[in-house]
């Protein structure tokens, strides 16, 4: 963590603008004529973030689906993307891969713009980068809007996709897990929706308890998270269970790429008619208050913070 | 060569978005209520567009260049950069990176917006991507520009960077074209104060002669290039001569990063005052005509052209 923790605090020094948000943020955010640009990009590597045996279109998908995410936080309607891909002279592998690009493309309505291709050295694991390029609407939400008071908010269900990382490594388990795992579903709508009634919004990308941290940090307030109130689904009961083990592993697993925010008090309940209108759960699982850091609760009873809050291999 | 060729043609198939140009482009340009959003993308990989022996600092730099270059093509001002970096687990390698890419940032003026550090399995070469965001004017330049009766130019000095290579692979030769190669100069102010007055733009880093084919080809027209009128440095001159083999490397060479466009006739008065200004050389290499593909003459003579144009590594 060190190297990479060095790397970044030496980029945030000389990043100065206040598009980039210090760094600190999902997406950097431009001002161009009075239209928000959001602009993200996001990595992933072989043995890192995808495994040698998962379906090249299930990772052309994820690349799409992780940047895109980090729009669908920012409240902005995605418009393309460009591509950064390493060849790896595995040409039925490649096709794969635009197949599933394709179908992304397709399935979120957006263009390719270009990018880049690169023959890398032979054996060299395949690194594949992409930015996502969207227009925000004029309440462009970020990780330092919470507020005291605010209620602390998750979308869909969290710890799927951590089961199905388990799943695709070889455990047993339903495909369904697998899928969360492999072909995420960015909360784009929702995002677009959400941003004028959110205090604070961000996409769990390394694992919920530590990304409310972050936007306890960035908010310079306290937030309390209710295990008990964590929204699991009926696959990840049936194969994890409920008890407060299941709960902690949801909750440090990473992978969701779902839109956790805080909202006032009286937002809650054009959340909730939001939530039935989409068909997407919207769950209360907390709240913030004044102070700073993170506590647990499980059925009104503090209990200790895990260890490991999730995932720090992103910036 | 196929591999790629075949990745490239699929991708293009699948972009599907006028601002994506077919991929044909050195830069995706978006409307954005009026304004032209100029986005490029462009990869170096280790040991493939970088020695691992080159310093750090200028690889930091090239990176910047290569993609500021593209948005010189299209006449944009720069406004940031994000970044996509692998760790090596090198932190000496790191800092110094770090220290370049700010003293870049710095000599641009422009900022770093944000983008994503990941760790790279061990031993894995270092792959860095960089996004580069512009902003263009009322008229920004393509490839497809150029018309029958257009004189051809190029800004600078071509083949310095070539010659640089293979310096930097043990060569004998003077530390000015070694720098051409690690530190090129992106023609920022050229391609902006030029895209009122150009027909067809592109930035040459793949060879001079490969460059201005795909000029020809996007245009549908024939391009003609006058090898004694290729602008060669003094540095160049010494190092490798002036006679036709000299000429014929400095042409595809590649890694120029100078500006290679065409304009009618009657702007030639203008281009030369902006030459001046500017303190940057602007040569008349040939002419446009009617047809298609490219034509060779030296000294009046039509000679053949090289088997090899340049390099085709890069999309």
């Amino acid at each position: 963590m060190s190297d990479e923790f060095d790397f970044i605090a030496a980029l945030r020094r000389i990043a100065g603008s206040p598009a980039a948000r210090d760094l600190l943020d999902d997406a950097a955010v431009l001002d161009v004529g009075g239209n928000a640009i959001v602009v993200t990009h996001d990595m992933l590597v072989e043995s890192v973030h995808f495994l040698p045996g998962d379906p090249p279109e299930d990772v052309a998908w994820k690349l799409l689906a992780v940047n895109l995410s980090d729009l669908a936080a920012k409240g902005a309607r995605p418009l393309g993307v460009l591509l950064g891909y390493s060849l790896a002279e595995d040409p039925a592998w490649q096709s794969r891969f635009v197949a599933g690009l394709e179908s992304g493309l397709h399935g979120f309505g957006i263009a390719l713009f270009g990018g880049d291709t690169v023959s890398a050295p032979k054996g060299a694991p395949r690194s594949l980068g992409l930015t996502a390029i969207g227009l925000g609407s004029a309440h462009v939400p970020s990780r330092t809007g919470a507020a005291e008071g605010d209620f602390l908010w998750v979308t869909g269900s969290i710890g799927d996709a951590a089961a199905g990382l388990a799943i695709a490594r070889g455990a047993a388990g339903p495909a369904s897990l697998l899928e969360r795992y492999r072909t995420p579903a960015p909360r784009l709508e929702a995002g677009q929706r959400l941003a004028a009634l959110v205090g604070a919004m961000m996409d769990v990308s390394d694992g919920l308890l530590i990304d409310a941290g972050r936007i306890a940090a960035a908010s310079h307030v306290a937030i309390d998270v209710d295990l008990e109130h964590l929204p699991l689904s009926d696959a990840y009961r049936g194969h994890a269970g409920e008890d407060r083990e299941a709960r902690l592993a949801a909750a440090t697993g990473g992978d969701d790429y779902e839109l956790l925010f805080t909202a006032p008090h009286d937002r809650a309940a054009a959340i909730l008619r939001l939530s039935e209108e989409l068909g997407l759960a919207m769950t209360r699982i907390g709240r913030v208050g004044p102070g700073s850091g993170l506590r647990l609760f499980d059925a009104g009873e503090q209990v200790p913070l895990p260890v490991r809050l999730g995932y720090e291999h992103d910036a």
